[in-house]
C-alpha cells in the first residue's frame, strides 16, 4: 500500500479530550477518530488491526466447534421485561412508531435464548455453542479510557448450551483454553491471569481474564505459585488464593480483556426454554455466556506496547508487516531502489506500507513510522546506497542488509 | 461441514408472518430468523451467504481506490440538526445519560463529513474515496418484505470527495461499472438496470439500480434500445428514455439494489467543509454518495432464484459449493463411501456440506437439498453403488460419476 494514495493523517499532537494513552496515540496515529465520548470511528489503520484481532477470535471460536451468526443491535423491549433488565440503567432505550418500544442490545441473552429455543428441543440438539461478533451499546454514565470503555463497542460474544451442569463443566474449561491461545496470539499471554470473580447464584464463580497494566481500572489479587487471581470483590470474602490457600496475594492493576460467566438456567427459565431427556421429561436448558471484545484488546494492546514515540504493535496484529520509508525519493536511483524493494517484499505476498511521500521530511516520516508502529521498518535513502537499513520497532540497533537479505527476512 | 454438527434446522413450514418468498424461504431453509418486524437474526447458512456477498462488495470497493473504515451507529443529535435531518420521522431517537440526545444512523453524511474535514485541508488531499459496510436504522412506518426493506439492515456505503464536479463525473461513472461488476458477479447483471431518478438540488439525475422482479415495490420504465430505465419520480416529467429519446419504454416491477447520488455541497457546506486550491482559496468540497445494501441483495436473489422446492443460489454467493446427502448411512459400506467422497472433495479445498445425519429419512434429506439451494447436490446411497449421483439444483437431470470424476467436476 502506498501511504502517498493511503487515507491517513497523522498528528503530532492529540486532542484535548483523549484521557488516555490509547485514546491518544490510536487518534494521532490515524487509527480512530472520536465521534462522541465513548464512540469511536475506526480510520482504516484501526480497521485493519481490529479486523486481524478479531479473526485471531474467529478461528479460535470456530476451532471449539462454535458456530457463528449474527444477532440485530435493536430488538424489542419485551424481551428484557421478561428477564428484568429493562430498567438498568445502561439500557438504551429506543421509541418506534406507534409506540413501539425497542432497547439497543447491551448484551445478547434476551435475543439468543428465545432463538434457540425455536432450535433446540431434545437432548439430542444439544450441547450446541454459538457466537457473533457484534457491536453492543451501554449508556455508561461516564465512558472513558479511550477504546477501553465505550458507549457503543465491538464484542465478540459466545453463548453455549447444555443439559446439565456437568456437561456445561468440560466446555467451560476448553473456552478457558481457548481464551488463553487468544491472549497469546495477541502477545498478552504472558501477562494475562485467569481471575476468580462473583459468580451469581447458580456457580460460586465466574472468571474474568486480568491483564496486568497499571492504568488497568479494576485491581486483581494474584497468587505467584498458581498464576491466577482473585478480584476485588472475592478478596474481601476470601483473603487467599482458591486453588492453593495461599494467603500472600499481590495487589496489581489490570484490564479486564475477557469473562466468562455460568448462567445456569437464569435465563432459559425466564423464556421457558426447556430440553426433553431421553425418557421424554422436560428440563430447562443449562447456559453459559463468554465474553471478549475485540476493541478493548486493541486498546490494551496500545496501553501496554508503546513508548514515548508511539505505537510497537505484536506482529500478529500489526496493521502491516513492514513499513518502508522512502527517504530522498527526487533522486531518481533512489526512487527506483525503494520501488523496487517495495515490489519485491510485495510479490512474496507480504503486506507492506510504502511511505512514498513527497512532501513530508526524512525527519517526519521516522517520527511518523514510530507513531504508527508497525513492526518492522525498512528505510532507502542516499546514505544506504543498494542497502536497505532494517530496524525492529521494538529495538534500537539497525542493520544495512541487501535487496535479497531483507526479501529473506520479511518472508521467513 | 457435517449437516448433524451444524446448528441449521430446516422447516417445512414459514412462520406466518412471513410476508414475502424471501422472509419464507430464509427462515424455512434456517438463514435467518426474524427478532421483530424488519429486524433479523441471521444464523449461521444466512451469515455465509451475507458475507460472500460483503466480499464481492468489498473487493470492487477496493479495486476503485476506496479505503474501508467503519462509523459508528450512534451518534450526537446535533449533527443531524446541522444538516437539518434531524427531525426525519424514520431518525431513530435515542436518550442518553444527563439529557444527552443521540440517533441511531440512517445513512452517515453527518458523521463522514466532519470527519473527513479533519483530514482533508487542500486540493492535494482530494479526490479521496472512504466506505463502510455497516447496519444502518430508519425507522420504517411499516417494515415489509422480509430483508428487502428493514428497520435495522447492512449496508455498503460510500463517499467520495472531490474539488470540482468535473473531477466526481470521473468517479462516478467508475462506480457505476463498478457496481455492475457487482451484479454480475451476484448473477444479477442481466437483469439490473441504471435508472434515472431525481437528483435533487445539485444535479439533474441521480441513478438507481433496479433489479427487475415481479415482486419488486418499485415500477421502472425501461428502454430496449439504451437498455436504462428512468423511475416513476421522472416518468412524470418526461416520457422518453434521456439517452435516446425514445417514447416506447416498457413498464416492469423491479428491486431497487443500489444507488448513487451527487450530494453536491449540500453536506459540505452544512459543516463548512472547505479545501484550498493552488492559490489558497477555498471551496466547499464536492461530495457523492453510493449505497449497495447486502441484506437486500440477499433478499433478492431469493426472490429471483428459487422454485416451489426452495432457493436456487447462483455459485458465488451459496453458502456451500457441494451439497453431499448420504443416504443409508446405517450400512456401513455406503457410510465409508460416502465419508470418502466427503474426505476427497475437503481435501480439495472446496466447501462441501455433508448431511450425514441418521435421523433423517432420504426423502427428508432430498427435500431439505431443495430447500437450502446449494448449487451443486452429490447422493451417496445403496442404490448409486459404487457411483455418485449428481445433480445441478437448476437442472433436473442427475448423472451417476465416478469418485474420480467427482472430484475433478467440484474442483474445476
Amino acid at each position: 500500500m502506498l501511504q502517498s494514495k493511503y487515507f491517513v493523517k497523522t498528528s503530532k499532537t492529540a486532542p484535548a479530550d483523549a484521557d488516555s494513552v490509547n485514546a491518544q496515540l490510536l487518534t494521532r496515529g490515524g487509527f480512530v477518530a472520536q465521534q462522541m465520548a465513548g464512540v469511536y470511528n475506526f480510520l482504516p489503520l484501526g480497521l485493519r488491526v481490529l479486523t486481524k484481532i478479531q479473526n485471531i477470535i474467529r478461528e479460535e471460536m470456530n476451532a471449539l466447534g462454535a458456530h457463528e451468526m449474527l444477532m440485530p443491535a435493536l430488538t424489542q423491549k419485551e424481551a428484557y421485561e421478561a428477564t428484568g433488565r429493562d430498567n438498568l440503567d445502561i439500557l438504551f432505550n429506543v421509541q418506534g412508531q406507534n409506540d413501539a418500544q425497542y432497547v439497543l442490545n447491551l448484551s445478547h441473552e434476551e435475543v439468543i435464548t428465545p432463538l434457540m429455543q425455536k432450535h433446540v428441543f431434545s437432548y439430542r440438539d444439544l450441547p450446541v455453542a454459538v457466537y457473533q461478533i457484534q457491536n453492543k451499546f451501554r449508556n455508561e454514565p461516564r465512558a472513558k479510557s479511550g477504546i477501553l470503555r465505550g458507549r457503543e463497542f465491538n464484542m465478540k460474544d459466545m453463548y453455549s448450551f447444555h443439559t446439565s451442569e456437568k456437561n456445561l463443566d468440560g466446555f467451560y474449561d476448553k473456552v478457558k483454553q481457548a481464551y488463553f491461545k487468544i491472549y497469546d496470539r495477541l502477545h498478552l499471554g504472558d501477562r494475562t491471569f485467569l481471575t476468580y470473580a462473583s459468580g451469581g447464584s447458580f456457580s460460586k464463580y465466574s472468571h474474568e481474564f486480568q491483564t496486568l497494566c497499571d492504568v488497568g481500572e479494576d485491581t486483581i489479587h494474584l497468587c505467584d505459585k498458581c498464576r491466577v487471581a482473585v478480584n476485588k470483590e472475592i478478596i474481601k470474602e476470601q483473603k487467599q488464593c482458591p486453588e492453593c490457600g495461599n494467603e500472600k496475594l499481590k495487589e496489581h492493576r489490570a484490564i479486564e480483556v475477557g469473562n466468562i460467566f455460568r448462567l445456569g438456567t437464569r435465563f432459559s427459565e425466564a423464556f421457558d426454554f426447556s430440553y426433553t431427556d431421553e425418557n421424554d421429561d422436560a428440563h430447562p436448558v443449562v447456559m453459559a455466556s463468554y465474553g471478549l471484545g475485540p476493541s478493548r484488546a486493541m486498546g490494551t494492546l496500545v496501553e501496554i506496547f508503546h513508548d514515548d514515540k508511539g505505537i510497537i504493535w505484536p506482529e500478529n496484529v500489526a496493521p502491516f508487516a513492514v513499513h518502508l520509508v522512502g527517504i530522498d525519493l527526487d533522486t531518481k536511483d533512489v526512487a527506483q531502489h525503494a520501488h523496487n524493494v517495495y515490489n519485491l517484499i510485495q510479490k512474496k505476498g507480504v503486506d507492506v506500507f510504502f511511505d512514498d511521500r513527497e512532501d513530508a521530511s526524512p525527519g517526519e516520516k521516522l517520527a511518523n513510522a514510530d507513531l504508527i508502529g508497525i513492526p518492522l521498518r525498512l528505510v532507502v535513502s542516499k546514505r544506504t546506497k543498494d542497502k536497505v537499513e532494517v530496524k525492529r520497532r521494538d529495538q534500537k540497533d539497525t542493520n544495512l542488509m541487501s535487496d535479497a537479505e531483507v526479501v529473506r527476512l520479511v518472508s521467513a
